[in-house]
């Protein structure tokens, strides 16, 4: 068995939305729509602007170097599989880069069926159709001695979360309201416990890393 | 005019909730009704060790006095007048102990009429009955040089921030899911600005500090 460990890591508005309104497979096309793509840009802002995601993306040198560019560093090469929502993955096959930014095999929960889908750089999505222990079973043989991490979406987390699955998750508080869209946080069972590992302040974004007591 | 402050300062579990379900009047009586009471003391878990928070609601000697117990005296110690909701103040009516822990005017926003209710040891609770602006101009006449709280709950908070009448806030993230209750963002209007001012952690709790942009 793998000693990976199962984890997700995502940044959240302060009233606790991972995604805002209007960020799914309707509205794509739409950025327009609540201001879905500018209200994700402000959540997101602390990454555009950190070198290792910038190089990952391909998106331009240059970037910021400081301790939230080695989070996201760490982050990413502790990453042996990740696991994902089918909406996720449906606006991610949208708007990724040919090179898929994970460079690994993703799991995909869905109920379609669908073979492989092979891209450059290593990314590999495999479509899982039998649920969160499935995925889990195939992420930790395909993990190696790294870590899995639960890309999101809120759905995904919250199941794996209240499954007592979850060995830790880091919060990247960034400070922007929402009002609507998609809580990290709805529906966790309050049984579910957890203490700080960490918290690191940096000017733009407070990442505070929990382990979850089993 | 005052140059005083407004800020709230809030304990919030991991899901965003300032008080658990059920602590309310109606379950005063009923610390067993959805474990209220435990969720609570948990939330407030950090504070109760705190020698600075024990000394005012003269429990015992002793606390701890790091730096959790710095940041306790010094928003103590900074505010000159507390505004509060009906809901807050009914249950705080049962369970603050005679001398009140605020030794300063209180301001309740409710519906009621009364007459000021004094308490041993400096706090005055003045009844309103014309909406948060009219206390707000009551407190900024009675805070003198010092800071303005906004003690709660959720709604009188949110009322405030909307309005953008906020200049600060700090939230301490305690590392407990609730699951449901009263939620401090609902409803938040997302045109609200804020820039983190401070982050600071301890073993059990994440302070963070937020100023509002006008």
């Amino acid at each position: 068995m793998s000693k990976s460990n199962l984890f997700f890591d995502v940044a959240a508005s302060l009233d606790g939305f991972i995604a805002p309104e209007g960020m799914d497979l309707a509205h794509a096309n739409d950025p327009e729509f609540k201001q879905w793509m500018s209200q994700w840009t402000k959540l997101q802002n602390w990454v555009f602007q950190q070198q290792f995601f910038r190089k990952n993306l391909k998106l331009s040198d240059g970037g910021a170097t400081g301790s939230d560019n080695r989070m996201l560093e760490e982050t990413f090469n502790r990453t042996g599989v990740s696991i994902m929502g089918k909406r996720m993955f449906e606006l991610g096959e949208r708007f990724w880069p040919e090179e898929a930014p994970f460079h690994t095999p993703v799991f995909v929960l869905t109920h379609q069926v669908r073979k492989p889908w092979e891209r450059p750089g290593g990314t590999t999505f495999h479509f899982i159709n039998d649920g969160i222990d499935s995925a889990l079973g195939h992420a930790r043989r395909a993990a190696g001695n790294r870590d899995i991490r639960i890309a999101g979406g809120a759905n995904v987390i919250q199941q794996y979360l209240n499954a007592g699955l979850v060995d830790e998750f880091t919060i990247h508080y960034s400070p922007v309201f929402f009002g609507h869209g998609a809580q990290l946080f709805s529906g966790t069972n309050k049984e579910v416990q957890v203490k700080i590992k960490q918290a690191v302040a940096s000017k733009e974004v407070t990442h505070i890393t929990f382990g979850v007591e089993m």
